[in-house]
């Protein structure tokens, strides 16, 4: 199959977004926004050998992963998908069935999220790297940022954390399907933003202990970790304060916010307190926590 | 440098966009619409090995080709940069110094065309791996698309082809430079929508004979090379007509429309005629043309 015929066979399954003028095929594809949105972008790449192992992960897993990782991006900011790109590049030897298998798992995501494929460009190399580009939106300036958090403010996270790390230690059971098959908390991001007002938000890719770290500096606070810890069955507390992928949403809430135990059929659960004080630092019983998760461009 | 850290560098010297509520460092970039815009999305990847040698391509060169070959799919449809977001991995040992050098030479352009990093995606890999998204926009309802060449209209170029082939087959001189540093006809693809009311465009990234063969199939026309065949000087035959890399210009205008020897200080030249006909095909001096430009995909 040349790249011609790959990207027509894409566009017949891709589908098109409301709004979408144009889609797969041109030199862009275009998007005619509505009047009153605000649009969101995120990208993220998903690279064979640093993210996931071919031998381990099945097309259709790498897929789904890809752009859930994206969609998990729009959730943090309380944002509606609308659409979404692909950079694809794989090695030359890549069967038509992999490929196959890798546009069903992104594409039945797609389609769940109403966020078609409108684009992207496809390549050969070495090792197979994914970047996906996910566009969403919301009404204007109401998306949720990291940098809202005040001090009072009440600290939640949805979901358990460290399951997707315990997955990736044994690989097996509930934690690896997790770290497998992630699930974009999009509705919970929407009725935060709507609903709760949430004062601050982010999704928790790299680990609990460095993203709240990140949270509080770019809102120039501090959290003390003084509630539940809902770690996933199993987890350890290193896995749950610095295991990363777990794709739940860290957020918070003004003091006087009552939340359900659950949003869309998801425990959300109260972890801490933010505080005045050094801005990114973390407590937990008063120890500092040390933000010990992922970060790509930290020396060993 | 952390990851943190880089990221803070990068924000730093960025600048903002017109119309960017919020640009590096949160979950996503916010971008706010202006009321009669519809927006352009491409994306383009730069792998190393493929698409480049660290050993001949300097950091600044990368940094700027990453980006010239995005814009110039927002020329290809008469658009306006408007912002830009990168995805890039590199491999652990890359020093600051070439992050350094990769940075200045794709911020110099984006300032230059008004196209601000908005956010991106940093990463480890084996090899050098640049994804670029680029936004653009034009007034709703006005980009050129590959489809709309008619029977009749006369087909150019801007510039001259084969240039950026002839400097990858040398390694030197006028060619190399293009080949190190293209140029996105940013100003030409405005002057032809709003101006010459170009019937169809698209950028030549992949050689003039397999470029337009798509245009043609997308436009359901076939077309005669019966002009002039402007070649960069010393270029091949070979070079002209399937060499990749040049990111001018292809373009349609109705049949009475005259265009001047120069737009924005660049040539534009006739060289054939659309015609009805076995869509896609492409023929010079009565000769089927076949599409031999690059095509990741096609087998050896």
């Amino acid at each position: 199959m040349t790249e011609l015929e790959r990207v027509e066979r894409i566009r017949r399954t891709a589908g098109r977004a409301r709004g979408m003028t144009l889609g797969i095929g041109d030199d862009c594809a275009i998007y005619q926004p509505k009047a009153g949105e605000e649009l969101l972008f995120t990208t993220d790449m998903l690279i064979e050998g640093v993210h996931f192992l071919r031998d381990t992960h099945s097309a259709a897993d790498i897929g789904h992963k890809a752009l859930a990782r994206g969609l998990s991006d729009i959730a943090a900011m309380g944002g509606t998908p609308r659409f979404c790109l692909l950079s694809l590049a794989v090695p030359p030897e890549t069967t038509e069935r992999w490929l196959d298998g890798f546009y069903k798992g992104l594409l039945d995501l797609t389609k769940r999220t109403r966020a078609p494929l409108a684009g992207g460009d496809l390549a050969h190399a070495d090792k197979i790297t994914c970047d996906i580009i996910v566009c969403g939106s919301t009404p204007s300036g109401t998306a949720l940022r990291r940098s809202g958090a005040k001090p009072g403010d009440q600290i939640y996270v949805t979901g358990m954390l460290g399951g997707s790390a315990m997955g990736l230690a044994t690989g097996k059971g509930a934690g690896w399907k997790r770290h497998l098959r992630p699930e974009p908390r999009l509705k919970i991001g929407s009725v935060l933003r709507e609903k709760y007002r949430a004062t601050s938000c982010m999704d928790l890719s790299d680990g609990l202990s460095i993203d709240l770290h990140r949270l509080c500096l770019a809102s120039e606070v501090s959290a003390d970790l003084d509630g539940d810890l809902p770690a996933f069955p199993g987890a350890s507390m290193e896995q749950f304060l610095h295991g990363g992928e777990d794709y739940e949403l860290l957020f918070t809430v003004m003091k006087g916010v009552v939340l359900p135990g659950q949003i869309a059929g998801v425990p959300v659960t109260r972890i801490g307190t933010v505080r005045k004080g050094k801005p990114g630092a973390v407590t937990l019983d008063e120890f500092l926590i040390l933000p010990m998760g992922y970060d790509h461009f930290r020396k060993p």
